[in-house]
């Protein structure tokens, strides 16, 4: 262990973030700049390019490329949601060995560091000398453990815009669509509606009452607060997580089919509780459903979280030559004046498969919002932008190259 | 007439844009450097400020408010969708002779631009001095007269930048929901919806499929276009104008109601499409309907549309010096070599209650895409960026303050 030899294998999996690639550009950075023996593979689609031997040469890329990733969003190597099978795990040990892989990075939520453990254990059973490292990344921020997790602060911020600006919108005009509903993202953690609250200055701003799925969502209580809401101000701006749930623990809108790993596929939410409000307020409801945007926006995600999302990738390349495998990087918050965020680490068996909720005391007692606590919290997570290349009046963003040399230089 | 004598009301009408208030900084800063004897007021919430007694005092605003109007989304003096009976504009007349108002300003669209016509052709009738000055403002584009319509190319910007996100991050995952949806503004035009072709460098990148109110839509046909790309590419991407209509000219989600217009009100079409595709192609289909997001990001709106929304502002102030009244500010597009645009005006009347739709001859044969000659046409309209003030990593917007005195100020 220690020793730098053999290659290395960097992945990324699940739903991208906007700044997942600052990750990715982390390893690739502080691999190069360490005297690694090997080359620095990325896997194509997350797992499925390692058990389907489709490998780029990362070393390879023009060292611009590499930098432009700081700015790019979506999964630059790909990623993928695939549930893998107990000979899946035999084969991708096999295929380290026989590729003389001894590095392994995963850049993923829960599920990818359960399997990031699982290839760990296995490596330990058959005694491959190997080195595993998780890299947390979600929009969710519900990996525990850890203060917070890499791209949530993106995703909280361009969300708190929208809402700002689209709250103005609302306040502005004199019409018969003044409840605006936001259904935003968040299985079964309510901490991206939690953060919209950021957006409000005055008791008249957006938004005014949110919705997580940690505290039961009662549908006659909800009816009255938004009318409540709607007799005071004349208008009502609703954030909703997608997940919330009634009494017994159901969600509110049940699901039409389960994803590969079993969980519920939400939809819909946005339209059920429109009908629930409409008829009992004067007003109509309009939704937002901004979807897959929330993950993406890289034209305004957060300063903060892109830099801490990078020095995640360089922590991980750090505990590797360190020898120390079977950990996922994990940030603690400096605890006194000014923010600070330091990168540490904890064993990936605590991460796999535990999600970390909104504590309860960061909820109000009428459950229909967040206390200053979470403010406090949240706040530092969204600070400072970023300046994104543009190239005709958009986005400009860079695509690793497919060298298809790699591939058979890998494969022995 | 151009005797600058009198008071001046401006005015805000419909849904906002991110730079309708770049307008209303131009028609104050205009009257500000010239020397108009009476003040210049806004009326709060458009046409029913006027009825209802209701102006603020924009003379007295401090300066950095004012400049901040260019940097700020949403109406800052309100607006309305209100539709004026006959007695309304009686009593408009009423209140504008009480008041020494002698030049009115209305920014909106083809709404407001009917009712500054009939204002016009009131005070006409009765004799009264007045000069009557409209300001185009529609993220829709659908005004016609002029080349294009200050606030549709920042909503196009962020439409397009949205696509081109959330497009990379479709590519990148290989899941079950490889199909993409959104659903895009545009009552019966769809400008917005191709607006989003910028997004487009290569024939993998979102989107590859556009559907606009301008042609009728076959339910059939979409769905072999979508299988067609699916097959070919694995994922799909594609946009939808809420407002596209079968071959009988119906709505294909049909109204659930009307607005004070008579307009029909859309929702559902994301979610209608979604069923009409699932079970005819392998994936599942996951919507991004942005709602009031489009008109109202500043954050990423167009530089060029911000400035001539400002000019457009200017150019009213200009026409109503030169005693021009009954006229709408339009834009001459230059037809040589660089893009440029120019302010010109044209008679109200011929503006009022006509759409400007997207010419077929810019839409493909196969009625899912636009052609080269839309993209020449819309590309010059995106171009710039624009930096926010932010605190605390959030934009931070301007209001108008309210001065009370200004009621009674104005009220003799």
């Amino acid at each position: 262990m220690g020793s730098r030899k053999g290659n290395g294998v960097v992945a990324q999996s699940g739903g991208p973030t906007a700044v997942i690639n600052n990750s990715l550009c982390g390893v690739i950075q502080e691999w190069l700049n360490n005297n690694f023996t090997g080359m620095l593979l990325g896997a194509l689609h997350g797992i499925r390019g390692v058990l389907e031997n489709d490998f780029i040469d990362l070393s390879r890329q023009r060292r611009d490329i590499i930098e432009g990733l700081r700015v790019t969003p979506g999964s630059a190597l790909g990623s993928c949601r695939y549930k893998l099978r107990e000979e899946d795990y035999r084969k991708l040990l096999r295929i380290f060995k026989e590729k003389d892989i001894r590095y392994f990075f995963y850049i993923g939520g829960n599920d990818s560091m359960d399997t990031a453990n699982r290839v760990n254990q296995l490596a330990l059973e058959e005694n491959y000398e190997m080195t595993v490292v998780g890299i947390p990344k979600t929009i969710d921020n519900d990996l525990p453990c850890t203060d917070h997790c890499p791209g949530y602060g993106s995703a909280a911020k361009f969300l708190a815009a929208t809402v700002l600006e689209t709250g103005i919108d609302l306040k502005g005009v004199l019409n018969n669509n003044r409840i605006k509903l936001m259904e935003v993202m968040g299985r079964n953690a309510g901490w991206l509606a939690a953060a919209t609250a950021l957006a409000r200055r005055a008791e008249e701003d957006a938004p005014h009452l949110i919705y997580l799925p940690e505290v039961p969502f009662d549908r006659e209580q909800f009816v009255r607060d938004v009318q409540k809401v709607y007799q005071k101000l004349g208008y009502v701006y609703i954030v909703v997580s997608e997940g919330i749930v009634d009494e017994s623990g159901r969600y509110i809108v049940s699901a039409s089919g389960r994803d590969s790993f079993g969980h519920c596929e939400l939809g819909g939410l946005a339209g059920y509780l429109k009908e629930l409000i409409e008829g009992r307020v004067e007003s109509k409801v309009r939704c937002n459903v901004l979807g897959t945007a929330q993950r993406a926006a890289m034209h305004f995600a957060s300063r903060a979280d892109a830099d801490e999302a990078y020095m995640a990738g360089v922590e991980a390349v750090r505990l590797a030559i360190r020898g120390r495998s079977g950990l996922m990087v994990t940030f603690i918050r400096g605890d006194q004046g000014e923010y600070l965020c330091l990168p540490s680490s904890v064993e990936l068996g605590s991460v796999a498969n535990v999600e970390k909720k909104v504590p309860r005391e960061w909820i109000n007692v009428e459950h229909n919002f967040v206390t200053e606590d979470f403010i406090n919290y949240a706040k530092p997570l969204i600070q400072g932008e970023i300046t994104i290349p543009t190239q005709d009046g958009l986005p400009y963003y860079q695509e690793l190259e497919r060298f298809p040399g790699a591939l058979s230089a890998a494969s022995n």
